[in-house]
């Protein structure tokens, strides 16, 4: 459906799949999902006393604590939305890891390399 | 190997690695995963007193919350081969995705994607 | 503050201290926790395709999987309102073992024990 | 061995037990257990970007997403300790309890309650 | 029912539990169940290239890891039966703790206190 | 960026990406994962009274009973190089199957075939 002359990018490779589930299932008449979707929104949202960045690294701590591959790839991106530099998602990334064991190392490793492919192409983009 | 004019669907993917790798495990030795096996088998068999369906879309509530994609798939197609319906499984994918959390969303859009892929191919069956 | 001639039985303890808490979480001001315990009310409501005693079933299945022993009690107690019998129940006890493996077995014997007092209570009252 | 005119609180209990078998562990020969201890405390050390208070927060989303009852306690301990308020535990809270699902609300009610003798003890101190 | 002069120990309390327990489930008209537990014996069984006393504490490791307090208990208890000794079980311990993280350690506390009184009893008893 | 004649094998994949991306988190200034890497290590050595094989099957065990992929490739590695034997490793998987239940099955494939990739190599190396 879309011609890339080059292989997607990880981020795109994620959004693109993303974009296109989430439509479908909002796009179904599930009233349960709708909600959730909505509390989801809600749960981060810049509001009451934490800020969204620090919502979003929680977010991304317990992703990477639980193995997520997608939940890390998307809270990464929201917490550099929201303002976190790389050194305060990494100081995340060792609390997750620290607590969650060796068995985490293999979704650090992905980790890593999302935030640095979205790093790099931040600075391209400038 | 195999030579495909096209890329493989979701589900002949699946049943392709399924199959082979179950026939080298069948093929061992070990008595514990031919015992295993066929424990699996008589534990969703029609028997008893929940139905053949029921089960499956049990056993699909519990690989969605548990986040097993492979389990995903396997129980959403014997749900269907059960007489399941569409939204027989959305709705045992709703209360798997309200147990399990939003960790589970990612899971869920995979298989909402393996869902639609079964259905269309059912009906261009037909 | 109570005072009881004999020792709470299971269901009264859990009973106690659920409501206790509940009432302390949704008397609070969050907005997330009041729309979460919601929709958790609409997930296992009686309307859609699946009946009300197919779902708590479901809820148990997964709750025995995941090993979280009040979900086991609560959903036990609301399959039997809703219908269910103790031979439906023993079978999704078994699912939930099969799927979830030995390590599922410890809270498997709370079950029964919390099943097996309810099933007395219930003969007892009537 | 110990003699109390009153039954302990949660947290005389949990301190009791935590102190006791800490000193058993870090007593042990054992090398691979001193240097985990001593990393879990780098980890959450006041340096770097991220502030004590912020990373006992995270400490206490992941443990409470996990269902983890002693680490939730020890977090929310450390959290309170580091200056976090009421408010801000609870949006804690609400961020691991929407990640992990309704089968973390078990955990919620005993980590509301840790809390709200925590408080109650604090006030009845000053 | 059972009257003791003095508070049950951490063993008698498991194993009078589980023996109940057990007796209760292999009691139902569960193929299942009965299936699972001879399974489970075979499993671990002194047979093929592991010797008994390498297999609990395999399961040791995975218990602990997987944070399942009785399957904890249980391996301990059998891995002494089989041979192992007070070393042994620690570096189990430690495997498991640094494969599952700091989230382990509340479990690792009650292993090690369920270790010290098995040892315990073992001098008192010679 | 390197050339291949033949697509890489399931060794080589992981190998090239667990090499790249180790380099990448030791290169960074983080203490905390410097000292995890190097806790690590310490926990498998030879010394101690466990074996290097049997710590490296221990942690093979977990890893597939916690259903994490690229730890069992690493651990099945490690093993097989501390002089374990298919029979070994295969005792070892009908272990971690029977706690962590059917939802590690397609875990179990997984391993079967890098396990049999890397037992094919060894014979064609000699």
């Amino acid at each position: 459906m879309v011609h890339h002359s080059k292989p997607m990018s990880l981020q795109e490779e994620f959004h693109a799949y993303r974009s296109r589930m989430n439509a479908r299932i909002l796009g179904s008449d599930s009233k349960v999902f709708k909600r959730l979707w909505s509390l989801d929104t809600l749960t981060y949202q810049d509001e009451g006393v934490l800020d969204k960045k620090t919502k979003e690294l929680m977010g991304l701590c317990v992703s990477l604590a639980m193995r997520c591959d997608s939940c890390v790839k998307y809270h990464i991106e929201e917490a550099l939305k929201a303002g976190a530099n790389e050194a305060e998602i990494v100081e995340t990334f060792e609390i997750a890891t620290v607590i969650g064991g060796s068995i985490v190392i293999p979704e650090l490793r992905r980790a890593f390399d999302y935030l640095d492919e979205l790093l790099s192409t931040d600075s391209a983009d400038s």
